[in-house]
């Protein structure tokens, strides 16, 4: 079985993960969090967003997170920056990494962002050539790559066609969310297929959520395909308010178990994940939502 | 990628799910079930075990289950028989499928079965000697396969000879059981090609337990190298009482989602599964093990 040697693990528990949390979480947790992350071998981060509280209060103080992790690791802490307006207010915090979205499918784009793909596009253009200039790393999130909660299915062309773009952008790298967990390793391997004709594969990210329980053979199948870098949140938190039935995102704990499994290096400790598992899974009162972290921690206690 | 275009899934919740059960669940509420898993389209289903009630008290009453289950589909109802006795049994209430069963490794082999492998292999072999002139199919399972709550690891040759045993005994497939959940695919890989060796691939099943979240990957890699025989059970029930932290089997609605993905055909409805998914869900108190399950029943209401 060809596998790469090694993957990047991209943690997006703190901001992907926390967003739409029914209780409030202090700056003062998330830096917590975000730190023990760190302790556990995590070299990006996603630490916060820089868009309206109005929109997304779990998210306000995200200058505060930025300002308070542990920066002595080299760790990159990305920060979503939606418009113009929290791209200043990024950088304004020094942020070393910046994440820009947008959506294969041109409902769910108007719905969550309230423009249209070309319209987010546009805007996400020179905020690309700036950070550029500032040697400040970017991610590209397209979110509905396998089906879109209001449109159906999605093709992998529509989803190479924003890939291309924001790689012609300058996006670092460009990480491909299965936003309703519907993706099997059938269409998996047909959109990295479509997409890798535009964008190198090395600079693919996967994100998949679990919603139906195929993260793990979807990760297997884009490992298989050459993808070294994966989305995962601690303790399986997340979910998107707006795909109906949107569970969480895949566990670290649980990718992380299958990494190491395939001897494929992550540099990740699996004990400090669990300690920031638990830890955050106390703060937000239930259980990880992750098998493996579950089956381990009863070992613990 | 390589795949088998049909799969059989052998639904075992009626048995190995509902076996530890913390309460008792009637004769006819297992009839109930079962054909409702009839009605889904599964060709095999697991309907009880000939072994003591004293032992097993859950599965009290497989005679009658089996009585009073539908014949007129052609459906194997296997039953599980530990020794002469429970095969006499067995044959007496007209099954038409037995499983016999023993262990990769020798500690759980003696706390599962209370004897030696050897010494389960001779008392299952005049067992499917006698099967094998009545036209019974014989399923021989094997626990342990990757590693065991005692001992650790379990090497593949380990499972290769016990598995050889079997086939050379007649046995119809042989089901081999992660009992513990530790698999990853890459041991996966190396189980099967060195049981490979020596049972044909398509004599082979592969029984995964969910408990690290790792089944859904091994039973991808399972079907990438030809295996075409996986065991589920519905709504993820059971778990094995010998095997600390082992959680419930695969869920067959998460299993089903893949190979429908997949393209593969299996010839069971994911609808039909579901309303058997719900019944038994509202039988046992709680809500289906499987992810697959809950997003798309929650669909329904």
């Amino acid at each position: 079985m060809s596998l790469p040697r090694k993957v990047k693990l991209v943690e997006v528990g703190p901001r992907d993960g926390l967003q739409n949390e029914p209780n409030a979480i202090t700056v003062e947790q998330r830096v917590k969090l975000i730190n023990m992350l760190g302790d556990a071998g995590f070299t990006t981060i996603e630490a916060g967003s820089f868009v309206s509280p109005k929109w997304v209060p779990r998210m306000a103080g995200s200058d505060e997170v930025l300002k308070n992790v542990d920066h002595s690791r080299g760790i990159s802490y990305c920060v979503l920056t939606p418009n113009q307006r929290g791209y200043e207010d990024a950088v304004a915090a020094s942020a070393n990494e910046i994440a820009v979205f947008t959506a294969a499918s041109e409902t769910f784009s108007k719905k969550n962002t309230n423009c249209s793909i070309a319209e987010g596009l546009a805007r996400f253009e020179p905020i690309c050539a700036d950070a550029k200039t500032r040697g400040i790393r970017i991610r590209g999130y397209i979110s509905c790559v396998i089906d879109c909660p209001y449109e159906g299915e999605v093709l992998p062309s529509q989803v190479e066609n924003v890939a291309r773009a924001l790689f012609d952008f300058g996006c670092d790298e460009i990480s491909l969310g299965d936003t309703i967990g519907t993706g099997t390793p059938q269409r998996v391997e047909a959109l990295l297929s479509c997409v890798g004709t535009s964008v190198p594969i090395e600079k693919l990210a996967v994100h998949f959520h679990d919603t139906y329980g195929q993260a793990v053979g979807n990760i297997l199948r884009s490992l298989q395909l050459g993808v070294s870098i994966v989305d995962s949140a601690v303790a399986g938190l997340g979910g998107c308010p707006y795909a109906k039935g949107a569970t969480g995102n895949v566990a670290s704990e649980d990718v992380l178990y299958l990494l190491d499994g395939l001897g494929i290096a992550s540099g990740i400790s699996m004990e400090k994940l669990l300690d920031a598992s638990e830890y955050i899974s106390g703060v937000v009162g239930r259980e990880p939502a992750s098998n493996a972290a579950r089956a381990l921690l009863s070992k613990r206690h």
